[in-house]
């Protein structure tokens, strides 16, 4: 699958620093862009880490500009902040023979940015990072003050990104696109691939039941990738027909898949139940207890939530569940804290206290104290309200505390998502 | 800081997976393999990662062996596996020009271990994985099929260990240590390491304070590591002495640093304000509008927050800032809903309404919508209020929605952790 096919021109990724090499970070963003490269019609032939030493970069981009070959793209990142130990703009330079110098629309830009934060003037280490290698071209950098560089020379295509992950995100998905099709032309998908998202379900019962129904010698390869949001599948097929049969194999497993696998642009499972709840009409707000929160900032997280999300409460002491959600105190003490009636009495009365159409109760013990015998860690309890039924239900969460959090939000999310669809929708 | 000192062996990491260049994984092995070879002596000369085909394998290894040197150690995961495209053991064997041969001990062991899981045979596809190179040493692996190999020849060292993270550490963990002490003798120390957690202050200004303080030639070496949520700074030493000449440093940029450091062995700014909350015996609740909630599920994924954390309100509508905080409805007329009047009153009101001793407000825009000449997205009104005085700021943050967002939480946490410390406490 490495093997570059024509029209797949070769993209190697350089990650800078030290961190990388002591152990102190994982490197996300090589995985971050490995993905990118591969949907933009790359074939990534290998990753390399160096440290920020002036030798390690010199002898890293040397290596990569090598295996990318003269056709294809190095990517790089790290090194091009304010700092003494930011080498990577210095090393370039000497290494494409070009001088570096100070790009005064950068440093102008700079300049504007600390004004409009309130600081009265540009600290000196950040001149640094106005300069550019002579002929490079400027990516420029909304979210964060170092831009990115794209250079092409006798010695290769280079694209340097900064390692701050946000701001390397950022630059990749809104600059890079038209570089590389001025470089590269269009550029054909390498491979069929089709991604389905999936909660709710462990790895091993969805394996059970995929296998049997993809006959093998049908030329689609599945890998599971769990998570503790849910099992991501990845079917993937190449060369000629890929896509025909990708799309045969997967109107074989559709039906099996049905009651877990959910769609989102953003593989977010928070996006999807946002608007599901918008083409019901439906607005919401949590009560939220042992997720502390999670659950709103999940969903508020997503841009233009605010017409879906009223907002809620974080009721993690039981008198708050009282005085602001209306629980009966005499529920709590009969039942505890974490039982049916809590769970239904907090959705009720958070859709109530916000005049929303949909309310969420959510109840349990995260741990890694407050369990019991009866009532373990891990235990949670659930009740939803919709202007079409309301129900409670528990759940036993595998996992530590943050395990148990993540996977309670998943599954309120996941239950609301089947609900607002369960009508109308996608079906 | 890459540079071998004498008596640390080099080593080079060479991660082995198709998964890994399609961006399917993150490569938690190389952080993970870069940490532990540091804290056994070893200088991490690079990371490497390459596909399962043949001739990536063969020439990663070539790459690594050459980097490594004769006096260092190559550790390769992954491509052990019973299946087809697990190709290393033969690259290896091809380029040591050693036989591949069935080790019986291997082969018997696995066989006892598919018995005693009640399964009558050894599947034939498992053979591969008792195939071993003649006169490389076996690293018995306890938690997963393949072992792991150790070989040494003219080409140099190589560890070669499972792709599967449990599997890779176990082995790692448990048998590197002789292989090591064999090879490469005592290995003192390699670096005396400091980190300070910062936040509120970009890396530049941070850079700015710090250099002027830190004599050139003080053999102590400064990295940054910036991230939204704050800059984490290493100082780091090696040779004799490497803990006097941190300590020495560390005196002088102390009173630099304290406006903007924190404490907490997770790392976690959350951690350190539950506990300076906790010391002044004051319990918090949280009144949220742009950040959504992520404040209250910062806190409470701290184990043992509730006993700080009564709660909070989740108030994204106006409407339940004033029924549920008890915000004056004209004041959010008058001055909009991001304002200061705003900001302190739903402080006020979420103590109020949750008797808490501190209340915390946070209106904003995170965007992408919403703002406006005057209020741009990033622009965010905190109230804070405590048993000793209330107050409201503005600040302006910059990024796209979500490091907004986590800005604010930081600037929020921060606020809280200075107040709450600024009579007793660390000081």
């Amino acid at each position: 699958m490495t093997t570059p096919a024509p029209n797949h021109p070769s993209a190697v990724i350089l990650t800078i620093g030290d961190e990388l090499l002591l152990g102190d970070r994982t490197d996300t963003n090589a995985a971050w862009l490995a993905a990118f490269l591969t949907n933009h019609g790359f074939v990534v032939e290998r990753i390399l880490s160096v440290g920020d030493a002036p030798t390690g970069i010199r002898e890293g981009l040397r290596s990569a500009l090598r295996w990318s070959g003269r056709a294809g793209v190095v990517v790089a990142t790290g090194g091009l902040g304010p700092t003494e130990d930011d080498r990577t703009r210095e090393v370039v330079a000497e290494l494409f023979g070009t001088p570096l110098a100070t790009d005064s629309d950068v440093l102008d830009e700079l300049h504007r940015r600390f004004r409009s934060r309130g600081m009265d003037r540009l600290p000196a280490t950040n001149h640094r990072i106005a300069l550019v290698p002579e002929g490079a071209e400027v990516l420029w950098n909304d979210v964060g003050s170092a831009p990115g560089l794209a250079l092409e020379g006798a010695e290769g295509r280079l694209v340097l990104l900064p390692g701050v992950p946000s701001e390397m995100k950022h630059l990749a998905s809104e600059r890079l696109g038209p570089v590389f099709d001025r470089w590269f032309g269009p550029r054909p998908s390498r491979s069929a691939r089709r991604i389905v998202q999936t909660t709710g379900i462990p790895e091993s019962a969805l394996a059970e039941h995929l296998e049997s129904r993809m006959p093998s010698g049908s030329g689609v390869n599945l890998a599971y990738h769990p998570s503790v949001r849910g099992v991501k599948l990845v079917f993937s097929s190449t060369g000629p027909g890929a896509e025909d049969r990708l799309t045969d194999v997967l109107r074989k497993v559709d039906s099996v898949l049905e009651a877990w696998r959910y769609e989102s642009p953003s593989g977010d499972l928070a996006e999807s139940v946002l608007e599901a709840l918008r083409a019901r009409g439906w607005r919401i707000a949590l009560a939220e207890s042992c997720t502390g929160g999670m659950l709103a900032a999940r969903l508020t997280d997503i841009p233009g939530s605010s017409d879906v999300v009223l907002g809620g409460v974080v009721a993690y002491s039981d008198r708050a569940k009282v005085t602001l959600l209306d629980v009966d105190a005499e529920a709590v003490e009969r039942g505890g804290a974490v039982s049916a009636a809590v769970a239904g009495a907090m959705a009720a009365g958070v859709a109530r206290r916000f005049e929303a159409e949909v309310g969420v109760g959510i109840t349990g013990i995260a741990g890694p104290g407050g369990g019991s015998p009866d009532k373990p860690v891990g235990t949670v309890w659930f009740g939803f309200r919709t202007p079409e039924r309301e129900w409670t239900e528990p759940v036993r969460l595998p996992g530590g505390r943050s395990e148990v959090k993540v996977r309670a939000v998943q599954h309120a999310l996941h239950r609301l998502l089947t609900d607002a669809n369960s009508i109308h929708g996608r079906g």
